[in-house]
């Protein structure tokens, strides 16, 4: 770690180093580098995202939220590889300016989710900037070797899978913009809470390992991301939207507007795991479902096709347009990236 | 890889898949994560380096320099740790509106030092920013298990070394700024060079394994990081000014204005190797030095004291004041961390 602003180095040293206990190699955050022990038989899964202020999160966002959203968006996509996670390298440009108290609660929420997920900061370099905070995290964790789980993988006559609820991201970000007028208090905040605080499927996806084909996390929008899977894997999907699983804020927001049809198909944020498996894995799902108290939905399947294409049969039974593999949602300047 | 403006998504991809060429855990780019092997008998070594545009290099710096310099900085990094250089993974977040040619010649830049250093590019982010180009490297290395080199190995009476010369890069700045008149054309060149496009000494760090005790880089300015090298072992250096090796420009330039002694000591930008060594290490030193052609310099010594004080000689013989453990300068504006 070096840089950031005289005043601010300390500060930033003190919140990050305790952040390092537990894995010696990562040297207590005082050297250039970490050193990470082999571990025969396991494969490391990396992945690296950055969030920009202003793009990826609010500006006025909680500093403890964005925080945890950022490791959140990592670890979902390790977990959707069948990963376990366990090491951070975290790299900072922050803010001429950034206040002492900003800093402490974005420490306090790397803190928080360190502990959560058990993971550890190994790494990482703070900088400053005369542009918006920009945050990029590394995460590396461990799936066993050889079985770690691909976009690619996907076979013909599999049924397709996703986790949790869909759209919650998407509507979330409406709701805490009052684009959502009508719904009730509870479901505008359960919402919100979704798209600051992504829940990644860490518990799920080492699960999913020998169970699933292709797999990936829902980040960009289920269409958008399930023609990335196909696209991948060779394959064209079918889907039905009355099968896509809401929960019941969304599905009151439904209730009220169904033109955010679109926004939960679309949308992105969601954070869930989108796999598939061959119809024969639908009882040990639905098993693990039930030990994991999560929720899995078949709701559609892949086959022979157009490579990429992602068709979606609409609630009355007709065809819903997407577009070409989902919006991409640059129109919009939350989303933009 | 996701992101990225409509246009700039695709010819970025285009860009940096070949660069994962050979890896097949890259999975050419197409995935959210890459899965990297255990290899028995080695630590992976992991550092991670930000640059911003206007604060770490010139906002006009041509585009394939600044992509090398990123991937030089860390690999340095991984050098002074005694790693050999194996992965990468790379954040970008560029300006919106960043041209298509600029994009090539970084691509470009990338795909020449990926070639030199032969790494490969497993995975990374693209996003687009409203402030400036935002540029982060996770560099990954391996090193016998338990041999990688630490700032904390230095021994009471290690003898202090430096790699090639000091001053360049911190020199390199002030003559692409016009602050070194009366040097020579070719003295100037070569500085702003050193300054552009560091030279990891990646065939040095790993044979330093074994023979070194204590090792960092040099980035921040040598007394600086030899502050932070004592501070890390527990001891006090001294090194005399007379000692430090100088580039036939960086000697030129002290011809000229012995003042620039203070930059050469503490401005920074080096990516030279600073080690410690037993004195009985001398002569193995001096056979590999002359084996890699790379100069190996005693610049003095480490001994019990003030925790992480640097004592500097000057070339009168009496004490130079570089402040507490060198400057931070961060008072300079293209410095800034």
């Amino acid at each position: 770690m070096s840089g950031g602003a005289p005043d601010e180095f300390g500060l930033i040293a003190e919140l990050f180093a305790p952040l390092a206990a537990g894995f010696p190699g990562a040297l207590g955050l005082t050297d250039d580098a970490a050193f990470i022990p082999a571990e025969p038989g396991y494969d490391t899964v990396a992945t690296m995202d950055s969030m920009v202020a202003g793009v990826h999160f609010l500006p006025d966002d909680p500093p403890d939220l964005v925080a945890r959203k950022l490791i959140r968006v990592n670890l979902s996509d390790l977990a959707a590889k069948g990963a376990e996670p366990r090491l951070l390298l975290l790299s900072a440009a922050f803010p001429v300016g950034v206040g002492q108290d900003w800093l402490r609660a974005f420490g306090a929420g790397l803190a928080e989710d360190v502990r959560e997920f058990a993971v550890h900061l190994i790494g990482g370099d703070t900088v400053s900037t005369p542009g918006p905070l920009t945050l990029t995290l590394t995460a590396l964790g461990r799936v066993a070797a050889g079985r770690g789980l691909k976009r690619s993988g996907a076979r013909a006559g599999d049924t397709i899978w996703v986790s949790g609820g869909i759209g919650d991201g998407a509507l979330g970000l409406k709701a805490i913009r009052g684009q959502l007028p009508g719904l009730a208090a509870a479901h505008l905040e359960f919402l919100a809470g979704r798209y600051r605080l992504p829940q990644p499927r860490v518990g799920l996806g080492p699960r999913l390992v020998g169970l699933a084909h292709g797999a990936m996390d829902v980040s960009d929008g289920l269409v958008q991301d399930l023609g990335h899977l196909c696209r991948a894997s060779g394959l064209a999907a079918r889907i039905a939207a009355a099968r896509v699983p809401l929960s019941p804020a969304a599905a009151a927001a439904l209730g009220h507007d169904q033109s955010l049809l679109a926004s939960v198909l679309a949308g992105g944020d969601d954070y869930e795991v989108l796999f598939t498996a061959p119809p024969g894995a639908e009882e040990s799902l639905t098993r693990l479902s039930a030990e994991l108290g999560v929720a899995l939905t078949a709701i559609g399947s892949v086959a022979p096709g157009e490579t990429g294409k992602v068709a979606v049969t609409g609630p009355d039974g007709r065809d819903v347009d997407v577009g070409q593999g989902g919006w991409r949602h640059f129109g919009d300047p939350q989303q933009g990236e």
